[in-house]
């Protein structure tokens, strides 16, 4: 029988969510303290929320380090701060379902004109009329990955045509070449990619004056995929709308234009905060370690390059 | 061959919408003018939107009226309004996709706390915290017709466990007197029942007494069947949360005490409001007017009583 392999948690739920995998130790750390002799023998790092500068610190403290498994699907924070030879996990399936929640719940609301029935009760004033509908919208969600096909999952019930795209053409889903040309075809463009060197500010003005008049813009992935200024100038005369869950920067300082830019919603990167979110995540995060211990790749296992 | 049967309709979309229906004469009418000799030939008088008063003393210089077909989903006005013999068929199918479609709005707006984040958003304030989510949610459907099938159909991709009350039990339908003891078990009730004597208030201060803490409330039905002063005592602490796309009365008056309740969310009748709302119902109603040419019962003969 082979030694446990130690694994750091950042917290108590990560010790019982983890208490049922066999082969390993698990042992709590604090990021910002240095490693102990027990902790030095971790192979297996569990991150808690994001605090980049004092994990790459601590990791570079941990000769036997091989893995570092993250708790939400995000993981542009990474590149190249990471040790050499250790390799990166993350959540992915832990958050899909939820994130897909929050474009179908901004999405409907915002075709629904809920916000203005909220400032006609206030009113007291019974604004009857005919309101918009997701029923035959034309939706093409970039990124083809769990959230992205967790997207299509909730908005085909309504009646939504679904065009996933990627980086590259498979079964069921279009190039991100092939789709350019024909962004203006679509009410709604849904955007959960990742953020890497490829995709930062892939929400440009151009891109923006392509798509079609009243178009959604719907931004559920990382704030930088999108241009601030260029967003602004876009909907500024309501030609597009804006629904954003992630903002460049975040937390968006008081003050900041995008608070205040007309036809542009956002709330406060809050797609994947919902109850349960870290016992998903957990769940996602016991099962890389499981491949890991068992000497297989973990399957989240994500190129940072 | 027969003499083709003459149809009454009330406006250009009507004439339109039936032009390709064989065996009938479409005529326009005005409910507020008497019917000439060729109005006085109808057999079939299709109603626009809802004129009770007037269109039941047109209805009775129809000497040879047999049907009236409406365009929409509610037909509780016109128990004992129509002339002896004359039946009556409603618009179901034609509402119901829409219809679902607000439900899922509102209950995903509530559960994501939409509505605070706009409040957040104008105060320029990253208010990040859990907000709530449909996963999980135990939600009953009052109401197992068209309305209550198409909720299900967009509640369950987001994770909902729906069950149906109905009257009557039937496959994959509880009876209603069976749910009315286990009804504080549910997170959510959406009420899309017709309106009868049976339903009238049915929503009440004992009904509310028995629903489950935090639980939401929506009526996507008619008015009436919730007893307003319940409603506003019922949600004044925040046990219960009430989203209610009908009240009663239509228009809901400005001073009334539901506008300001707190926990009550209102929106002015406008769950089916949505683009091609009539098209929609035309299209059902030439379907009907078909059946009735072809000498059987309209699918969506209702019965008033």
């Amino acid at each position: 029988m082979t030694n446990p392999i130690t694994v750091l948690v950042p917290d108590r739920l990560g010790e019982k969510m983890l208490s049922q995998v066999a082969g390993i130790t698990v042992v709590r750390y604090d990021v910002d303290r240095e490693p102990d002799d027990e902790q030095q023998a971790a192979e297996v790092v569990v991150l808690g929320l994001p605090a980049v500068d004092a994990a790459a610190r601590f990791h570079h403290g941990l000769p036997n380090l091989c893995l570092v498994q993250t708790l939400n699907a995000g993981f542009d924070q990474w590149i190249g701060r990471l040790p050499d030879g250790v390799s990166l996990s993350n959540a992915r399936g832990a958050h899909g379902r939820a994130c897909a929640e929050w474009v179908a719940a901004v999405l409907l609301a915002h075709a629904r004109e809920l916000h203005s029935f909220v400032a006609s009760q206030q009113r007291e004033s019974w604004d009857q009329r005919l309101v918009g509908s997701l029923e035959g919208a034309r939706v093409a969600v970039l990124g083809a990955g769990d959230l992205g096909t967790c997207v299509q999952a909730v908005l085909e019930p309504f009646g939504c045509e679904v065009t996933l795209v990627a980086r590259t053409a498979r079964s069921g889903v279009r190039a991100m070449d092939a789709f350019l040309p024909t962004r203006g075809e679509f009410d709604i463009i849904v955007v959960v990619l990742p953020l890497t060197d490829d995709t930062r500010r892939i929400i440009d003005a151009e891109f923006l004056a392509g798509m079609g008049d009243a178009a959604v813009l719907v931004n559920a992935g990382r704030g930088p995929l999108v241009d601030n200024d260029a967003i602004i100038a876009a909907t500024a005369g309501g030609r597009i709308h804006a629904l954003l869950d992630v903002t460049d920067p975040e937390p968006l300082p008081a003050g900041h234009p995008l608070w205040s830019a007309a036809n542009v919603t956002i709330t406060p990167h809050v797609s994947g905060a919902t109850p349960g979110i870290w016992e998903r995540a957990w769940r996602v995060a016991a099962a890389q370690i499981e491949a890991y211990v068992a000497g297989e790749r973990p399957p989240n296992q994500v190129q940072l390059s």
